[in-house]
Parts: structure tokens; sequence; C-alpha cells
């Protein structure tokens, strides 16, 4: 049956044109093209094959991934690629690599905190790999606390000179990647000491390793962490630990964008606004959330397919048995999952949008929406990384038994993309921000300070306050204007409610931690309400043609109403809506459920990924599962031998005796 | 520091002695002290260390487990243990193994499916080893429905046997564990013809390898399936793909207790009521149970100790920063997985007994009963090991960063894990499963047929129809009474809302389909009501002393609470309580975490989990977290050389050069 597409049924069943949808997914014809080309590239070479990566111990596995990363950088001369193309290509390897740090962390965080000379020394070194950098700040005893970092790096006018050293086992550097043991140089994050006085943490570009021969320079002790979570995933990265015995770099090494240390041992602020870091921020956050939609977009494709594939029970005359998507159980979960990774790629756009408004108003040094953004982003990074950690997970229950096996390729997925819910801020001190930031906003309305972007409704809030919805047959629901305003009225009670908790205290800090739990839910409420909006704004768009238009209306509703379903008791009790309209929420879910349905496969067709990225038996293009997997079966080293090492010497001993002195 | 407690402090702290606290986690003295014994006995033995098993390829894992099961077995003999010490040990070695079926399915399966004749054969065979046995029930396309299994075994008269057939590749048996490499012997399913005529599904023996050379039997294809989810995990296991080309077993290989094939051919029920099949599911599924409270506790004992070792934030004056355990966040996930653990864990002891009645009255031909006790573990099973996969995820996330390293014991736990969720029943297969067990009976209320054991409840259908919960003030939500009216009242109405929406169907399975969802989630809210209320049951016990009642009342407490909380929109919305009184149960919820808190630590440690057991390095018992980690680093491969391999091949040439005609 090779070549014959199992699933051409199911495609001939989509009410709109897939090829539209996909430029729809991907935000242009010109990023559709190009990743089409490039992903089709990489899947195309032998060389990027990773079929049997989960099978390799931690050292072939690193061997591997080296391979591969100086195979991508030897294409991406040759075909004389560009930032974008060569960053894409890296990703469509899809394997962690120490080039990854290199590229999205040591490069940025070069561009983004030196000065123009220290970036004309650097620069040019590190995009031309002459170097390999990584990114150091996490310590064994300190993640989240930047600010409690415990690393020094004292400056010794004698020589002009930092003394970087790390006085303490839990100021370890743990965690970064590349650092174990491909980096050359790091940027590193040490408290900063001029005359004993500390500055609190700085960044410093310190090398690690010899450009010769690649060994650790004096004082310095590196290695890697560790085994980690899962079969290959971020085995295939070297997350490191460093330790530093007094290693002295040369003063100018101080990124000194910002703040700077004069020859003299002076430390003073430079001209440039500190605000321009939280710009980067938003810029790193807005790219996880768009990699969110990736990652569960891939596991929703996979579980999509297989469920067409699969069939169970249903069947009482012999004839075939029911394909599991046709199931309402399997439907209530897979959809929504569907619907979120549509609306975690919209949202995504928009902060793309939102990172260069933002970056163009800093340019003007017009700081005034730069909490805003800032919460936002934190808010969207935490919201949607945990629903995609969650939803991969959920896609690989919703394939049964084999979703367990690699050959599946979502256990390698899931363990890939857990990461995201820690890094970068852990999603539940990210929430408590947001919830700082609404609880301010609602503090000052009335005041000039007028709540600007997300937070515009709470302007209303005296209106919002009164709102009840006047939802009364279930197709009100498919309004826009119904499901915004249940939205925003629960985000602004939620928010409300907890700032008059909290006011109750003369010590806000102490009702803060209090009601800490409460806080969390109110800013997710108001994440919420971001997604759900973007999602609605997005349909709006004249692009859209018709047929696309309706299935996204339909994906929209379901985001939407499966949040309100799963939230319920948050709408209840605030009074936004009543028992009857929640059930005729729900009852249009199921209806919204039967629309997609027919249009379910094509849905997951306009991601475009290739049978090498999904990396899924499961997921194929053509169905054509079951044989396949049989296939797979066989390549396990357990089948290289029809008896296993160890059994003549352990266990054949044992059948052969006779084991009379056994009790059993 | 070797040798001190991290820990002390907090356990100076607890208000209870924890000595009794471990007996009734054990579930008596004895139990405790088996226990206790058995899992010192292992941890001991460096013959059953495990701290290196993550970084093993494939094969040296598959030879690790071969030499422990061998070595577990040879201490068996030794020691004279007998078949409960004999399984405590297999169970605290902790690494799944052939074994597991061997003793866990294939015996079971024998004893309970075959006539004394037949256990005379192969009971002494299986006892001694002699034959190493595994369960070939799912197939490659046939999970869940059992009855769609494909393989055939057909009786042929002339020859006095069975032929034993895999008619096409979706019929290859999929998933054993055991079959891959190990099994010389197989029970096998298969469907039964005779003289043209299919009677179902009906098991087999069937011998699959030599007894001689272990090579496999003609017309027998058996292989392993491939590498699974997590780091070692379940990769320790073989488990297998078998087809079958006309393999000829002798007719007394059938499992004859309750039907069997004549010499002639005929094909007949024996006297033994088939009912006894489903007590045997009832043994299993209690046992699913404990093993989720296992589970899980193992997972909240590391992330509680980790939560007390870490600090982060809250130092504003260069002191040491809070204990995370102390974030009111922290608290609010924690906390209730913990009451969790002992909710499920009571829950299982009284599966125990459940199954003790369930077999007595089968014994005397009562089968009264059955029907209830099979949806109530089918839906028990269902509610803890979801609940379980996903707060053992939960704890990982708990723990931080280091949560993401294998060290941390968390991943591989998880990975072991969550094949509970499928195998036994899909979880929502099985809520399904209880649904429909509510719908039937509520229709049959006003019969004769009373509501029995864990539906009782519903035979006081119309006043729980009139139930409003009277709570005034917070502590009122401490009152048995109060938690088990909305429990009730929720569940029942739930029940009762979905049997009216299928009513309106002519045809009741479309109803049921059409509302499956719906149908689901009032399982799950009967569910939840008997593991509170076998909880607030626990608590009237006698034999509990005062400390350890205090102790389990705010844990019983905090279950049902949370739980409420979670699914206030079904409270709500079925009008059981108001919203004022589900604002009152989370105040009394953010109470009674206070009042667990410096109880924490000891509440854990009442688990008794040696730390061979635990395999956390953050769960450690005296909590020295940090320099054990450091510590650990070290031993990783890529750490046995300064230079990776692959380096000076792949990466070395690609630093020298320079990349002139790069566009980068």
């Amino acid at each position: 049956m090779e070549g014959v597409d199992h699933l051409a049924f199911e495609r001939n069943k989509a009410q709109f044109d897939v090829d539209d949808m996909k430029i729809v997914w991907a935000g242009s014809r010109e990023e559709f093209e190009l990743s089409d080309r490039i992903s089709r590239l990489v899947a195309s070479d032998p060389a990027f094959r990773k079929d049997n990566r989960v099978m390799l111990d931690r050292k072939e596995l690193f061997k591997n991934t080296l391979r591969k990363a100086a195979y991508a950088w030897k294409r991406i001369i040759e075909l004389r690629l560009n930032e974008r193309e060569a960053s894409k290509l890296r990703s469509f390897v899809d394997q962690p690599a120490f080039t990854d740090l290199h590229w999205g962390m040591f490069v940025p965080a070069i561009k983004g905190q030196s000065t123009d000379e220290q970036q004309e020394k650097w620069l040019p070194l590190a995009y031309k790999m002459q170097i390999i950098g990584c990114y150091a700040q996490t310590e064994l005893g300190h993640g989240s606390n930047v600010q409690g970092l415990e690393t020094t790096a004292t400056f010794d006018p004698k020589t002009d000179e930092f003394v970087i050293h790390s006085p303490t086992l839990t100021s370890s550097k743990w965690w970064p990647g590349g650092l174990g043991k491909m980096s050359t140089h790091a940027v590193v994050y040490a408290r900063l000491i001029t005359d004993g006085q500390d500055h609190g943490v700085h960044g410093f570009i310190v090398q690690l390793r010899s450009l010769d021969d690649h060994f650790p320079l004096p004082g310095i002790t590196v290695g890697d962490i560790g085994m980690k979570f899962g079969n290959a995933a971020y085995n295939s990265m070297d997350n490191g630990v460093l330790r530093f015995d007094h290693v002295r770099i040369p003063r100018t090494q101080m990124l000194m964008r910002f703040s700077q240390v004069t020859r003299e041992g002076k430390y003073m602020h430079s001209s440039v606004p500190r605000q321009l870091v939280y710009g980067t921020m938003v810029y790193v956050r807005q790219a996880i959330v768009s990699d969110a939609s990736i990652a569960l977009s891939r596991a929703v494709c996979i579980a999509t397919r297989y469920s067409a594939v699969r069939r169970q029970f249903g069947s009482h005359n012999g004839g075939v048995e029911t394909q599991v998507i046709d199931y309402k159980t399997q439907q209530a979960r897979l959809f929504p999952l569907l619907a979120s990774a549509y609306a975690f790629r919209f949202v995504g756009e928009w902060l793309k949008w939102l990172y260069t408004d933002v970056t163009q108003r800093l340019q003007a040094n017009d700081f005034s929406t730069l909490p805003e953004a800032h919460a936002c982003t934190a808010g969207l990074k935490s919201l949607t990384t945990t629903a995609t950690a969650d939803g991969i997970e959920e896609c690989r229950k919703l394939c049964g038994g084999h979703g367990y096996l690699c050959s599946s390729g979502l256990p390698e997925l899931f363990a890939v993309y857990v990461p995201a819910c820690t890094y970068e801020g852990d999603n539940t001190v990210l929430l408590l921000q947001v919830a700082r930031h609404l609880i301010k906003t609602i503090s000052q309305l009335g005041s000039e300070n007028k709540p600007v972007g997300t937070t515009a409704y709470l302007a209303r809030l005296e209106q919002l306050m009164q709102y009840h919805s006047d939802v009364k047959k279930a197709e009100d629901w498919l309004k826009p204007n119904a499901v915004l305003g249940a939205f925003e009225a629960r985000a602004a009670r939620m928010s409300v409610a907890c700032a008059q908790k909290l006011s109750k205290f003369t010590n806000p800090e102490e009702g803060f931690q209090e009601f800490s739990a409460d806080l969390v839910q109110a800013a997710l409420a108001h994440c919420q309400l971001i997604v759900v909006s973007k999602f609605i704004e997005k349909l709006q768009q004249d692009i859209l043609g018709r047929g696309v238009k309706q299935q996204l209306e339909v994906l929209s509703g379901i985001y939407a109403l499966f949040l309100l379903h799963k939230h319920v008791g948050d709408f209840l009790s605030t009074g936004c809506i009543n028992p009857e309209q929640g059930s005729l929420a729900n009852e249009q879910l199921r209806s919204l459920y039967s629309q997609v349905r027919p249009n379910a496969i094509a849905l997951v067709d306009a991601f475009n990924y290739t049978d090498h990225y999904l990396g899924s038996i499961l997921g194929r293009y053509d169905g054509n599962v079951y044989p396949k997997l049989y296939e797979e079966a066989w390549k396990d080293p357990l089948n290289d031998s029809v008896i296993p090492d160890g059994f003549k010497e352990y266990i054949q001993p044992l059948l052969r005796q006779q084991l009379r002195n056994a009790r059993l």
C-alpha cells in the first residue's frame, strides 16, 4: 500500500481550501514559502535523519548532534542563507544543540547589552563561529531570583581587570546550554563589586576554553550537569556547570551599554535608558509564544491524524469499527487543543506587532506602554507554555497506548517542550507579575494613568461590574460581543475582588502573599481574555477568504467556549453569566465540534509539516500507520540478536535449576 | 556536612508522632514492618543500585534488568521469602522487568481461568520459574475493544489441536510485557473457532520459545516493539510483538475453567459462573489504585522535601531567602497533592475490603453487588491514575528547573507511571462505564433494584434534588456532613441531568454518544464523592490516635475543598452551593494550608521511603541537596573526557576556518 493516501477520504471532506489556510497559518505567502522551502531542504537530506536518535546513548547522541550542527553550518554557508533562513534551518533540524544558545542568547546578549565598540570586536567572531558562546545566568541555588545571584566580579584597579569568582557551591553556574562541553566564551552574570561596593548583577564576557586545544582555562571548572528528562530530547544539549576560582578578565569585557566601570574604578550609568532591556524580554517571550503554537500544533497534528486512522468499538455486525475521531469524548479533548494551536499562533503574530510597536516607542523615549507590554508578554508566555505542555501530553494520551512509543514522536516532543514552563520566568511567578500590574492598574483608575493596550477594558470598570450576559439561546454565544463581554467582566471582577481583599491589609505585600493563589487565577483570566480577543480580531482581517474565515470562526468559538466551560465556576461566581447560559455555551460547543469534524484533517494539514519534522509514525501524512509501526519495531537494538545479552549469563541457569528449597 | 540532617528543624515542628502515622499509612503494624524490612534489605544491597541506569543504552539497560531479576530471585530463594514478601522485594527493586508480568499477569490468569487439572500442570512450572510467561491480549490494531481481537484459534478435530494464527498485520500481538525477548510461554487471547463458528475471545497457553536454546518455535515471529517514553523507565521491559503462522497447540491448552472444547470439537460452558472473571478485574484495579497512592506519594515526598530546602526571593536585606514551601502559590499546588496521596491510600485500603467482600459473595453465588463493585473500581482506577500522572508532573514543575534533571527522580517516575492511564482500561472509556451504571441505577430507582454500595446515596434522590448547602461561615466546611451533602447533591444532579437529556432520544445509544462528554463529567463527580466519603469514614476509625487524627482531618478537608474549588462550576450550576459558600470554602482551604505547613515534612516522612526507593537527590531524607547534585553531575559519561567525541572531527575545523563566503 506504499504511496496510497489512507487519509484521502478525510481530505476530500474539507469545506475550505487548505492552501489558503497554509498562508494564514504561516502569516504571509512569503513566510509560507520560506518555511516550505527550508523544511523540505532539511527533510530531503539524509544527513539530518533523526529516526535512530532515541536509541543512542548520551555520548553517541552528543556526537550525532555535533555532526548535525557542523553540517547545518556547512549547508548554511554553501547555500548562502541569510540569518532568517539559517535560523529556520536550525529549527527544522529539530535537535537541541549548543548552537541554539550561541545564536539565540549569546549573540543577542552582546547585541543588546554591549557598546558599539564591544560589538565591533565580538560580533564578527561570533557570526563566523570562530568562538562559541553561551549565556551563564542561572546558578545551582538561584533560578527565578536573578537579583540573588552569588557569583562576583570584583574590579581590581591595579591591573584594570575584573576577578570573576564563585564564592559558594550554590553560586556554581548551572543549566546554561552549550556550557558543559562546547562554549569557548560565555556571557556571565555576576555581582559587580568596585571598591567594596555591590552594584548588583551585570553581564561580562568571559573566555572559558582555549581556542587552541579547547581545554578549560586556569581557574575554570566546567562540565555537563547530567541526564535530563526524556529520550534524546535535551540530552543532545550540554547544559553545564561552571565554577570560577578568581578568574581575571580585562575590564573592557564588562557589557557596558547601560552602565560601566571606568579605568579609575568608578561605576556609572550610561545615557542609554535601562528600559531597553525590557524590550529584549518582550522579544524573547514573543518568540516563546510563537514556539508554543508550533509545539502544540505538531502534537495536535499527530493526534488528529491518528484519531482518524484508529478505529475502536462501534461495530456490531463485523463491519469496520468507528474512527476514534468520531467519538464525542475524543472531540471534546482534541478539538479545543486544535483551536488553541490556532489561537496561540495568532496571539503570537500579534505579539510580534507589539514588539515592533514597543521598540519604536522606546527609540522615541516613550516608555508609557512598556509596563503593560511587559506584563502582557509575561502572562502570555505563562498561559501558552502551560497549555502547550499539558496539551502535548493530552495528545499523547489521545493516541492510546501507541502514544507511549518513541516512534509516535510524542514522548520526545513533550520532554523537549516542558522546560518552557520554567525557563525565562517560572509560569506561576510570571502570573504574579501580571497580577501586580492589574492591581496597580485598578488602583490608578480615575487618575491620569489611563489603562492602555490589553488592560484598556478596565477603563470601563463601572460598566463591567454591572454586566449580565444577555445570551438567550445557544447561537447567541457565536456573537463576538457576547464572548468578549463575558470574558471582560469575569477578568475585571476577579481582579477587583483581589484588589478589595488586599485593601484590607495595612501591609499590602502581606495581602499579596496571602491571596497569591487568587491573584494567579485573576491574572490567568486576564490573559485568557487577551487570547480570545486577539483571535476575534484576527477574524476581522480583510485578507481572509470566505472558506478560511468560516473555519477560523468555528475554531475561535471553540477556544472561547471551551475556556468558558472549563472555568465556568469563575463566570458563575462573579455573576457574569447564569447556569442556563453556561449550559447554552456547552450546547453551542458541541455543535461547533460537529462543524470542525469534517475539516479536522485539513486544518492540521495547513500547518504544512513534513513527515521528517513531525517525526511520528502515528502522524504520517499518508496515514499508513500500522505497517510502518511494525517495520519500525525491528530496528530496536534489542532485536539485533535473538537471544538478548545477559540471558545466558543470568537467566538460563535459573530456568534450568530445580528450586527445591523455595517456599513458593 | 555529611551526616547532618538539614531538615531536622522542619521535623521538629511536627505536631504529631510520625511513627504512628507510618502505621496508619502502611495499613497495619505488620504491613509496616514487612515493608520496612524488605525496603531496607533492597536499599542496603549494592546489587540493587539504580543510580546509573538512565545513562545506559537499551541493551545495557536490559542486561542490567536481567541481572537484577535473577539476583532478586536468588535472594528470594536464599531468604526463603513467601509470595507476599517476594512481591514486595520485586516492587522495591523498582525497575520494570519481565518477571512483573510473569507473576502479575501470567500466574493469575492461569489461576483464575484454568481448571484444577491445568493448574496442577502449569503452576508448579511457573512458580519455580522453569517457564517464563506473559499475557498476550492487546493487538497492534486493538486495545480497548477486546472483543474486536483478530487472532484466531481454530480447532482441528483431526489432530485434537488448536491452530493459532494471525490473519492480518493488525492482529499482531503488540505491547505484552516480557514477550519481546524473555517469555517461553504466553497466555494468548484469540477468537475460538470450532467447525466454522466464532465463539468469541478465549485464552490459550502457547509455548513461544524452545526451553533448550530459547529460540522462537516454528511459526512464531517475535521481537521487541522498540523504545518507549522516558529515561530507563519501561525500556527495561521487553514489550513485544508476536505473529502466529498456523501454530499448533494441544486442545488441552485452552484455559477451560469457564468454557471448553471437547475432543469432538463441541463448545460448551462449564458450571462455573462467568461473573468470577469480574472478580479478578476488581482485584487488578484495586491493586492499580494502591499503586497510584504509592507513585503519587513518592513524587509528593520529593517535592515537599525540596520545597523546604529550596529558597527563592523574599530577602530584602541580604538575609536568607524564603523557603519555597512558605509561598501560598506553592502550598496551593503541593498540599492538595499531599492530601490526594493520603486519600488514594485510604480508598485503596477500602477497595481491598471490597474485593474480599465481592469474592465472598461470588463464592456464595450472590452476584447482586458485582455491577456496582465493578463500576466503582473502574471509576476509581480512572480517577486515581489520571490524578497521579498529572500530580507527578506537577510535582516535577514544583521543583523548578532541577526537576528536569534525571537525578531528581521525577522524570523516570512520570514516564514509568503514565501507562497506568491507558492500560487495564483507558481512563475515559472507564468513566463511560461508570456513567452507564449510574444512568441504569437512576432508571431503576423505585423498582426492586435498590442502589447499593457507593450508589446507595441515589436512593435519597428526592432529598438530594432539594438540597441547598447551609454553610454560613468558613468553619462550617469542616463538618463532614456539609462536605458530603454538597458532593452527593452535585453528583446526583449531574447524573440526573444526563439521564434527562438521554431520555429525549428514541435511540438511547445515540443520546449516550452525543452527551458522552457530560456523562464523563457526571461519572467523575460520582467517583470524587467516593474518595471524599471514604476519607471521612477513615477518620471515624477508633484506632487513630489523637495527633494522627487531627492531621488526617486537615488533609481530608484539603482534599474535599480543593476538589470543590476546582469544580466549583459544577456545584454552582447545579445549585448545591451559592457563590458566597464557594468563597467560604476557599477561605477555609487557605486556613487548612497553614495548618498543614508545619507538619508537611513529617507527613511525607510517614511514607517511610528509603533514599534508594525514592531515587531522588531533591528528595533526600537529609535535605543535603546541592552538594549531592553537584557531585552527581560529574558522573555523566559526557564528563569522562574533557573534549567530547566528535569535537575534533566536526567542530574544530569549523572554528579554525575563516568563513569569508558567509552572508551572515
